[in-house]
């Protein structure tokens, strides 16, 4: 039989499938960071694809130690509660301060769906405690991706949401730690934000 | 110094870089399948993502012996080529003729700019040619996500290229090998797609 080549059962198979269709929703997340190419903004699925792949191409320039399979999966996940707690702005300070309430309710909802969505969840909250070594340079490359697009689309998102030299730089600080290879780039690209007009002087 | 924390160098990391501002093309690549939502044609950047998702979720499912890490690492690269090559859809016969050649002409192109860029591109060319179990159960999550898609958007991609059942049943074969849980389903949709006018009937 046909059943004796893979591990799982049918029941759970057909929740695993119902989960994944779900996820097709992340499609239509769309955050605050455009595309390069300027045509619209990016959706939640292509956000996660793309540091997913980063967490593949620079894994050189993790943190010794780091366990590259892990961040990859954890990635891939890590805006998966978006889909029931909506995209918060990390600018958005009034939005932010319910966030946690709100995504802990929608990760309890989506992960219930599936026999192993506890992994699921404890992964996602490692990567919003951000304390893991895997966390760390997970968030790294979180930052790093919108970061790249907003220098490259002249300072979109930034402009749009009048945001501060000192914001950026306490919003990118973990990837000194996480990515410290992009540090210097980081900083060049902040000054060079700030001479453009990119990023507002200031608190 | 910060370098010692990790093993790659500064000229590398430029590189692989520039190569991650590139693949956000794939968000700019429009394949036939639409969201589930039909809101818009679904990107190569989003598809990629979802695959990798399932690989991730389905591994239960995977024919033992297969590596998933790989796998996902697998098909998170297994569309870049489409940055130069551009989205040939699966039943369009005619832009499949020269494909390959167009494909190859892509990879050399895009995988020369990293210094591992051979590496991905046997990755690249382990997926396309649908061999090895990894490979297989990769085919079979490319196949699954558009058909599942394909079904709950009312067939849209069927019934605008006028898919038949021969042809349905041909791309869907490799799922039976690669992710045989899933081949009943395919079975029923396959099924209730030709009842419902979806698919057509014929060769």
């Amino acid at each position: 039989m046909a059943e004796s080549i893979y591990k799982g059962n049918i029941e759970d198979f057909n929740k695993k499938m119902q989960f994944l269709m779900i996820a097709d929703q992340m499609k239509g997340i769309y955050r605050q960071t455009i595309l390069m190419d300027k045509s619209r903004r990016e959706t939640d699925a292509e956000h996660s694809w793309h540091i997913a792949l980063m967490a593949m191409v620079l894994s050189d320039y993790a943190p010794k130690g780091t366990d590259i399979n892990r961040v990859i999966k954890m990635v891939l996940v890590h805006d998966l509660v978006e889909i029931y707690a909506g995209d918060t702005f990390c600018y958005d300070y009034k939005a932010s301060q319910d966030k946690e309430k709100r995504e802990m309710e929608a990760a309890n909802r989506l992960f219930s769906i599936i026999p192993d969505g506890e992994e699921y969840k404890k992964l996602w909250i490692e990567f919003d405690e951000k304390e893991s070594p895997d966390a760390i340079f997970a968030a790294a490359l979180d930052c790093l991706q919108p970061f790249m697009n907003n220098f490259i689309t002249d300072g979109h998102t930034w402009r749009k949401g009048g945001v501060t030299l000192q914001k950026v730089q306490k919003r990118m600080a973990v990837i000194e730690k996480g990515l410290p290879a992009a540090w210097e780039l980081v900083q060049k690209i902040i000054v060079d934000s700030v001479e453009k007009g990119y990023i507002k002087e200031g608190e």
